[in-house]
């Protein structure tokens, strides 16, 4: 096995496929790196027990060659040395070279490494998920559904089909739903999905974190199929395969109020800031509460009581106010989780008193929702 | 006590404060941050057993009013909320106010905090230092005493006197010096220092670090005083004071070898590029070893072996090369942290042999010196 590569192509295949691979695992050869090299190109392969990544590096696209003086072959890598090894090597050309004895040998200038490779042959075989039944979408959009929703999914083991995500298929429709049964997050999307019938699986809230720091923010399209087990996500050069959570995921609709009996609408920044003030007196606490009470002239007051420390208030100045006078208290993080998601200028907040969940929106947007459920302080 | 100020100044003077305040401390009131409000101004003051640091924001200064609507008095605030209170409030103008029962208000837009204070008549007085007995320096040049040497103070407490910098005040000749039994940092300059007799302090290296931290790279000009027990450096607006070690500093300069075997000549950058890759193989052993083997034409192999992982090598041409042949070996991080204290495109290196220590230093210049020992690997 041999060839020259483009040292930036290779750092950047390297940095993805390092997210699957973890130092502790049960099976020694995964925290290596297995390196297939064929005459059209280089692929990069790291798993762990959650997600398998491949990067696949082109040897020529749109008339660049990133590979070259290609003998083809497989090897193993120690993960743990190899990522900064290429990160240092002095020039932009790198040379690959193994032996019938597994060492490795990786020249640039006047550097060296010969390193102990591993035989490809020992690494387990990533599933080939038959991808007939399969939809689109375009990666920015998958983006956002990942980021409006995965931040509230559970992260006690206790109910663990909470720690993912639900991902519906619904006519068309597709939809993320987490929860950890003090707050829910939800976001719905229309995507071309002809071929493909309904579904609703669970994937793990880690895999989508690792899926999104991978991707980048384009239009570009991503190809998403499903079996019993498995969820795969392929891009041009990218594939990024995870397991899919045992269980029922718990029915939610019912969860949201379908009526509203005061509603505020009011600049997202202007509230997002004050609460995060109004928090900062009782850091350490876990479940650190604020205090929304609605005054006269459409004025909020914000406020939090820590009393070892002392106390804060600030009043805000809404948009628009109707309904019933509230006094309601709640999570500052949940609420700074769910102002950071929706992404938008303004928000309507529908509460249903004092004791019963209420829900954020942007403002005439109904394909995003956060509802958090308040705290009882009396 | 009331006040009303900027807070773009007191964010930059609270951040400064902090640095010597710790949430550990046998002395509860010292978590918190002492203020003191004067018709000419606000004083800030944070202590710690090794240092304390006082910074001073002018009421007026070039013109531009910082501090306003003053009324004089003192107050203690828990330094834990206070720095993220300062950094998140709404406006620019912030006002402050103490009631009889120490209950500290402080106002900025429509936010108010409610906070409980400390007596500051309970804060103890840092020792008044007196300063006819003192030199000054750019604090540039005293920044770069200390990036160049403090790094090789020890870590082990086994010998607590080699955790600090030995500071020699010698006929207008200041020296810093810091050395781990392994290897010796060393840098003097010429200062100004016509009213204060020679001296000889160990302050601990820490001290050093949070100084460096808190002083602006400007040629602006520190003044700095010795007591039997404490050092203080005072700038425009700032005051530090530093415990002293306890205890005689070695002699170090019978370590220095006065002759030279080996001196090779070589562009720093390049040397410390190719002793980074050499150490990357070997990344958990602490002393992570390379080897330097001289070899025909002006080259320089450094290589690293580690059994397990494997091996590198690189060859490197030095500027010039005198004396004998040489194959030495020694600890990559202590190589490297010596380079990069000498802040010069060129070194020069002088070895006495492969069991005797040896010298880095710039290229004519001989108030820099990094001493290195080697290891044995035979």
């Amino acid at each position: 096995m041999k060839f020259i590569i483009q040292r930036n192509q290779l750092i950047a295949s390297v940095q993805d496929v390092m997210k699957a691979i973890s130092s502790r695992t049960a099976i020694p050869i995964l925290t290596g790196m297995k390196i297939e090299v064929k005459q059209h190109g280089i692929t990069l392969t790291g798993s762990n027990s959650d997600i398998s990544i491949e990067s696949y590096i082109p040897a020529e696209e749109d008339g660049i060659v990133n590979v070259e003086n290609i003998e083809e072959g497989s090897i193993v890598l120690q993960a743990k040395y190899f990522p900064d090894i290429v990160k240092k090597l002095p020039e932009q050309t790198v040379e690959f070279e193994v032996d019938e004895n597994l060492k490795v040998t990786i020249r640039s200038g006047k550097a060296e490494f010969n390193l102990n490779g591993q035989d490809a042959e020992e690494y387990p075989h990533l599933p080939k998920l038959q991808t007939d039944d399969s939809f689109e979408m375009p990666i920015d959009i998958l983006k956002s559904l990942i980021k409006q929703t995965v931040f509230a999914v559970s992260t006690m083991e206790t109910r663990p089909i909470l720690t993912g995500v639900n991902v519906k298929l619904n006519n068309g429709q597709l939809s993320f739903t987490a929860t950890d049964s003090h707050r829910l997050a939800s976001r719905e999307v229309t995507v071309k999905a002809d071929n493909i019938s309904d579904l609703s699986v669970v994937i793990p809230g880690k895999s989508l974190n690792e899926l999104n720091k991978i991707l980048d923010d384009t239009e570009e399209t991503v190809e998403i199929s499903v079996t019993n087990n498995q969820i795969l996500f392929r891009t041009k050069h990218l594939i990024f395969l995870s397991r899919i959570l045992d269980g029922n995921y718990p029915e939610t609709s019912r969860l949201i109020p379908e009526q509203s009996k005061t509603t505020i609408q009011v600049n997202t920044k202007e509230l997002l800031n004050t609460i995060d003030r109004a928090s900062l007196l009782a850091k350490e606490e876990h479940n650190n509460v604020v205090r929304l009470t609605t005054m006269d002239n459409n004025v909020v007051e914000i406020s939090s009581n820590s009393p070892e420390v002392g106390r804060v208030t600030e009043e805000i100045t809404v948009q628009s106010f109707e309904g019933e006078e509230l006094k309601i208290s709640f999570s500052s993080k949940y609420m700074l989780d769910a102002l950071k998601a929706v992404e938008v200028d303004e928000v309507k907040i529908n509460f249903t008193g004092a004791m019963r969940p209420f829900i954020i929106r942007p403002l005439n947007d109904e394909s995003i929702l956060q509802l958090i459920l308040p705290v009882r302080t009396y």
